[in-house]
Parts: C-alpha cells; structure tokens; sequence
C-alpha cells in the first residue's frame, strides 16, 4: 500500500533549523550540504559544519538561491536520501498510538507547520493520502524544522479506508469539524490509542472521511470571523490530545 | 504614542477570504476590488462582487500579477482605506481586556496567522511595536483572512513599557517561555485581563520583556524537536485563555 519510498520526497532540506536536525537524527544519508559563503555565522551554522564534516561544501551565495526552491533557506541547502513511507498497520499497532490524517491539505507551510506542531505534541505517526497530498517538499521541510526526520509518515490509497483499518486496529478515529456536537475540549478518550483526522483548507472534511470517524469534535471560536487555519487547527487538537494523557 | 494611521498599512487586500471580510466589515472605505477575468466562479466571489458594487473592476489576469503582493490572491485584489492603529490605553480599559503582545515577530505569513487565531479565539487586541513589527503587508492581511478589519492594533515605541502600563492598569502580563516555571495548561488567571506575550521567532522574549512579566508559562514539549512556531504557541496560547473562560 505504500508508495516507492523516494515518492514522498524529502530529498532536499533547507533553512537552518532542519538540516541540523536531518544531521543530528542522522537517519537518512546525506550527500552535500551547500553553505553560502556570505552565510551570517551562528553556532547552529558551526554545528552543521561540524556533523556535516567533508559534506559540506561552502559555494557562492548565487549557487544557494538557484538550488533553493523555497525563500527562506538561511544560506544552507542540504542534499538528503529519500525519506522512506511509514507502514500504517505498524503506526496502528503501536500502543501509544497518536496519529493525525490529513484529508486534502495541499498548501506546503501548512503541511509542514502540522508535521512540526504533531511531533512537538508527541504524535506517533502521520497519515496523508497518495493523491492530493502535499509530498515533502522543501517548502515542507522548512517549515517542519526537522520533524521530519523523526515524525513517521504513512502514504495510504485514501483516508476513508486508512480510518476503516484504524477502526479494525482499535483506534479512535476523531475528526475536526465545526458540526461536531462536542467541542475538542470535551474529548474524553485521548488516553486511548487515537487518530486525528484533518481536512482540506476551506472545505474541511469530506464526507466519506466526516462518517468514517467515530466522534466529530469542533474548536470553539469566540470571534466573528471565526475560521481557523487548518495547521492552528491541528495544533490545538495534538496539543489537547497531548495534556489529556498527561493527566 | 500611536504611528499615524496609515503606517500600519492594510491598504491593499489580497485573497478572497480577506477581501469578504473587508467588504462585510464594512469599516473602512474600498476604493477598488480588482478581480480577474480569468477567475473561477465560487459563492464567495459572488458575495464580493455584489457587495462591492461599482468597485469591482474586471481586469486580465496579469494585472492582477502585477498589482499582487502575496502569491495566494485568487485572482482578488482590494484597495482599502489604511487601518486606523488602536490606543493601547483604551484596549487595556476593557473590563475583559484580552491582548496579545507580539515583541519582534516579523516573518508576515506567522504575524497574519496570529491574528487569525487570535481573533478567532476571542482576543480583544494586539500590540505590536514600533521598530521591528510587521506591518500589515497584503501577505500579512492573506494569513490573518480577514482579522484584521475586528481586531484592533495598538502600536507602541516598545513593549517592555507596554507591558508596564499593563500592569497599571491592572492586565496580567503572561510571557511564554521555555523557561517558564509552569506550564501553559497551569495558567490560572485567564478569567482576569490579560496580555500575553510572545517573542520573536527563534530567539523568543527578549530579556527586558520577560523581566517585565508577572507570570512566565511553557508549552510542554514531547517531542524530539521540541521546538514549537510563534504562531502555532499564539494559537495555543490564545485558545487557553479562550477555554478557562468558558469554564
């Protein structure tokens, strides 16, 4: 069920705080780290130098800007193997299990912001679909700041049958959504193994995802715009999930 | 003790969310709404168009390129009236005061993200500081889709003594930081006025802002990377004070 590892991408790593945490996980080979040599000194730039040892190579400050595809690169553009897809069953078997599914989340620096807040919550694993996923771009590394390189990521043929599996594996699946009749707050079962399920931008869950989930839950808003960006919306939700089972 | 009016910017408004907004807001003056020949048709478009009446001008699709700012316009552009910034003194007058105080965060896509949140959260203000704010840019005004036009802006010559007429005035001044003897989740005076205060990205509060805090919280971290985005800390900062109030 899972794509051809190179597919989910990951391959180049920008900005900093990432590539010195692709180095320190040390879980993936890495081929060249291109330093700008007008790149401001800092003491994460001396310890990428330092891990990165004969990788580095220290290039002219135009060579960055062509080899950076996203805009905030810090002068430092690594060259990583693949990242490798996660097996689902495996992240569903796990008996701490937190896992978030992403339904249709395209933007780049959301789908980054998500892998960056659920690792820093604590989740286990991330589910995303093979087709309109967001692949780990290096837009997506950047604005993960190295989660990647910890955070496992599944790739499934689609979300409503990844939260069948997940149901049969016993794991709650809980979707966010503004019609859910409890609020996020009120969510009692954290405690137990747990998939948080996320839709698209704007449009929010489909429907076949919305009724595949066992409990809907909604974020209180108080203001009167009221619409939350989905990577906020994610945060709060592993962030509750979070302090539930450390309670 | 506030900029002039117009140095808070907010004139042009890009995105079809944000420009709603603007035109449902209806507290400033739009001068124009440009809207591309080449865009697909959706109910919001439809809104902006009937409620914009004779502003709307049809134009090519790359004169909207040309006039954009951010690179997620959806073919909508909007000239406004500048925002007007708040007096920081009448904000902090309100019997359920609810500020956030932003000291040095200046990336626009995490500035415009916090005030979504916060907004939709329940915050009644911003403070943000003369020097090293982020203006509202037409990419801050995309991120924040369509805050901006309800949360009113102080801006003042620094934070440190924005947080001491606080006190003055009786607000709780909360600063998160990693350093904070307890945790987010153990902020007990979220009922009471309040500003929370957020550093600059990366390098959080700066030392004579957290000197000036009456309480230091931390988000628990779980995480390997355990480091968390200003506007992912703001979200869950502000949704915080947002739930102990409800209770």
């Amino acid at each position: 069920m899972s794509r051809p590892p190179s597919d989910l991408g990951g391959e180049q790593v920008e900005g900093r705080r990432a590539v010195l945490e692709l180095l320190r996980a040390g879980h993936r080979r890495v081929k060249a780290v291109y330093v700008s040599s007008a790149a401001t000194r800092d003491p994460t730039l001396s310890e990428i130098e330092e891990r990165a040892g004969a990788a580095v190579k220290i290039v002219a400050a135009e060579q960055i800007e062509q080899r950076a595809r996203s805009d905030v690169h810090q002068g430092v553009v690594a060259l990583a193997a693949p990242l490798r897809a996660a097996d689902l069953d495996d992240l569903l078997a796990a008996r701490d299990a937190f896992l978030v599914a992403l339904d249709g989340v395209t933007d780049p620096r959301n789908f980054g912001a998500i892998l960056r807040s659920a690792e820093t919550a604590g989740a286990t694993g991330i589910v995303v679909p093979r087709q309109r996923a967001a692949r780990v771009t290096p837009v997506v590394a950047k604005a993960a700041a190295g989660a990647i390189e910890h955070l496992p990521i599944a790739v499934v043929g689609g979300i409503p049958a990844a939260l069948d599996r997940a149901a049969r594996a016993g794991c709650w699946t809980v979707g966010l959504d503004e019609r859910g009749d409890r609020t996020l707050f009120e969510l009692d079962l954290a405690d137990q193994p747990i998939v948080l399920v996320l839709g698209a931008e704007g449009r929010g869950l489909a429907r076949l995802t919305r009724e595949r989930c066992d409990v809907l839950v909604r974020i209180p808003m108080a203001g009167r715009v009221a619409s939350l960006n989905v990577a906020a919306a994610a945060t709060l939700a592993c962030f509750e999930v979070a302090r539930r089972r450390r309670a």
